[in-house]
């Protein structure tokens, strides 16, 4: 009875603060009365954050190929139906596999020390006995170019520092070096690469990350230092003290494997052909537990389209949960999606991607035709009272990016990040890093999304086709 | 000129708040203003945080017996003659020499799961091929002795959480558990014990810490788990889920190592022959890089003393800077110097430790007779402008605590040790983690004791003979 008194509450106050808005109202009333049931409902429940302990205590790491990533798919598949989804099933994906095996780096020069460090997703692994190497330190990519001679045959060190964000423009600004370190420091000789993690926080854990080989480069083996072990090293080259090191990779890479994208549904009570999917994805890295990245989006993800499936009526199109395979280290899934359902893309009015963690939401990006924009504002508008009212150009993710070509509306929501690289690609990614506040407030942002997208009267207008090429990873 | 225009303005300003103060004044002039310059030094300078990096770059981890352990010895002989300090020299000490090795924990059910977990220090070794069995939950001691024939056979888990607080006093709430659990685990049976980390972070990094093994009762390997994978098992053993794991220790005890405590002076003015002891321990855990535990703890011991020795006139009594071996896993420093030191402890007018980080003093505790209470107090009052004035009665340390059996008084600073637990003997101990300010903080108020104790007319009254016996560690 308290928790029914509550919502009916939130959504008066939703209700009555929405008129407030400047923009002409398009929303009906029905679909305002919805919405706020929605946001009210959204803000009132666990479930993400229990479908996240679910996905964790059931899989563990689930990297495409693992254990866990099987066990992954069987929790999922069992988790959509248990939740009254429907047309429950999998999808095949051929992805990447990829294995860390043993590792170790050891500090030769100047004292002996056990490093905190980790592969980077895709490395070759070394030799049994390692590479051991005098280090040199670049600060940048062109920095390293510029290396030349001096790096050959040595294990050349990256430390760059990436800055705390809400909205984790950091990681785009220092990511190169983890993506194309190990190809810019081959053409120059080097042995190996080590960077920084790319990382916010300053636990002693190495943060990894898939790499980019670039073609006909020699692959070198890869790695990266928990932030504490770089700053050391730095402190070390800063005062022209010579730093020896070896380092030891067991990774290796196996021919891919079988994994899938899980799929459940809603489906439309009127146009159960048209379809807005919204997804995460199901795998993770190996050295965590996948909890912000991307448990947090899966929960998400379900928990919204169950909310939007529990309403009185059941929305006008078909709502798809698609848990996406191998994102970290192949996007198969994703690509694999976008492929099998080619001929049905037509029909795709709208995908929502949830991949940022558990951060608060203040809103929602969106990448649709221009005539879409008033009746998103008037969304917007609607849900400021909620805290919910942000609105950017700009959305998606890696998993729905694929559909971009075929000019499917693309959203997210919008999110504070300044946590989200704390404990992302690495060990410190457990459940205990999810804000379950946040979480809920992410629900509410992408279940209204959903909803919109699901029961306008017409679907909002589709990607231009100039703008189509222009992916987003 | 800028430092010393702004190290007048400080002094000056001690000096006008001083006398406010309610207690009758028994500092003399010459003691006040000397004791303000060394409160506006010891905040003007980061002498202590440079000390500390210094011995962390120099050695890295330094459990007695290891390479670090002799690394840090002779960084410490030439880090006391580089700052001035005369009859530098090393004292021999045999100390137990445990070694890690290497380790590892599988969970097996309820999924396969690479724990993050360590041996407590003293642990003996599991067979090559580990422990394997099912895992039993106890949440205090109590509750595992009364497991009974339940834990026979198994693995058992303590998982009791650890209290955040200025004090640290959930600490001794806890580390009963680490201290005492092997053998309680053994009476009942049990193959192995681990337990929750004695911590108050939720970074993926197991603390160690010794154990110790009851007389008479079989030594069963023991290890601490990281507090998130303890919380996975709790949540799995919470619901009646079966939990396997394997526990695979390295971890020996090797015959006596030598080592060493380094000693450095100022040598007193009048009374060369009393001294006043200023220490902190130069050992460490063998996981993280020693800088709260006790990094800091030296650099402020050595900052302290030498900021009383760059006073224009030298103190009336010998500072001796005591950096002690060992206190980690045997306490075979502090026992070795008042053995050494027995004749000696008489002149011995005080001892200061410093062993809990860098978080910011607000005072000092003491022990030592009732008279030396009107003297303390007057120098409280006076410290109390530059937030350094809370007195309590309860100071020392493990080091400086075989001392009391000769009464000699003990002292340390009061300190928030809010953020000690969180990185205390783990592999998260390292340089980024001092607080510099923090740090300053100490400087001033040890550097104020020192000066407190060498120059006061007579010594304060040592420590009663009914209470020298509840010695502390």
């Amino acid at each position: 009875m308290r928790r029914a008194a509550a919502l009916a509450a939130a959504a008066a106050f939703i209700l009555a603060a929405a008129p407030l808005a400047s923009a002409p109202p398009i929303l009906t009333g029905r679909m305002r009365a919805d919405l706020a049931t929605l946001v009210a409902s959204a803000k009132a429940t666990d479930g993400a954050y229990e479908t996240v302990r679910e996905l964790l205590e059931a899989s563990g790491p689930r990297l495409a190929g693992s254990p866990g990533g099987a066990l992954a798919v069987a929790w999922a598949t069992r988790a959509l139906e248990a939740r009254g989804f429907v047309n429950v099933h999998t999808e095949p994906v051929m992805a990447p596999h990829w294995e860390r095996g043993e590792e170790s780096g050891q500090l030769l020069l100047p004292i002996p020390l056990k490093l905190s460090l980790c592969a980077l997703g895709g490395s070759v692994g070394t030799a049994p006995d390692g590479v051991e190497a005098d280090v040199v330190e670049a600060t940048s990519l062109d920095a390293l170019d510029a290396l030349g001679e001096k790096a050959k045959g040595k294990i050349v060190f990256i430390w760059k520092v990436m800055e705390r964000g809400p909205s984790g423009a950091g990681y785009g600004a220092t990511v190169p070096i983890r993506s194309d370190g190990a190809s810019h420091a081959a053409r120059v000789g080097a042995a190996a690469v080590v960077i920084r993690s790319v990382a916010t926080s300053n636990a002693r854990l190495p943060h990894t990350g898939a790499l980019n080989y670039a073609e006909g480069v020699a692959k070198i083996p890869a790695a990266a230092l928990a932030v504490n072990d770089a700053d050391l090293l730095h402190s070390y080259l800063s005062k022209g003290t010579r730093v020896r090191m070896r380092l030891t990779l067991g990774a290796r890479t196996l021919p891919d494997a079988a994994t899938a994208n899980v799929v459940g549904e809603i489906p439309g009570r009127e146009k159960p052909g048209e379809i807005v999917v919204v997804g995460g994805h199901l795998d993770s890295w190996d050295l965590g537990m996948g909890a912000e990245d991307d448990g947090a989006g899966c929960g998400i993800a379900i928990e919204a389209a169950r909310l939007v499936g529990a309403l009185p009526r059941r929305p006008r199109r078909t709502i798809r949960v698609v848990l996406f395979a191998n994102e970290e280290n192949g996007l198969a899934g994703g690509l694999a999606y976008a492929k099998a359902h080619a001929a049905e893309l037509a029909q795709h009015v709208g995908a929502v991607e949830a991949d940022a963690g558990s951060g608060r939401a203040s809103g929602f990006g969106w990448i649709a035709g221009p005539s879409a924009e008033p009746f998103l504002h008037d969304l917007a508008a609607f849900l400021a009272p909620s805290g919910l009212g942000e609105m950017r150009k700009g959305g998606g993710g890696a998993d729905v990016g694929p559909m971009r070509l075929a000019g499917v509306p693309l959203f997210s929501a919008i999110q504070d990040a300044s946590r989200y690289f704390d404990v992302h690609h690495s060990a410190d990614d457990t459940l205990d890093k999810v804000d379950p506040e946040g979480l809920k407030t992410n629900v509410a942002a992408v279940a209204a999304l959903l909803y919109a997208l699901s029961e306008s009267e017409t679907p909002v207008e589709r990607i231009p086709e100039a703008e189509r090429r222009r992916q987003r990873r």
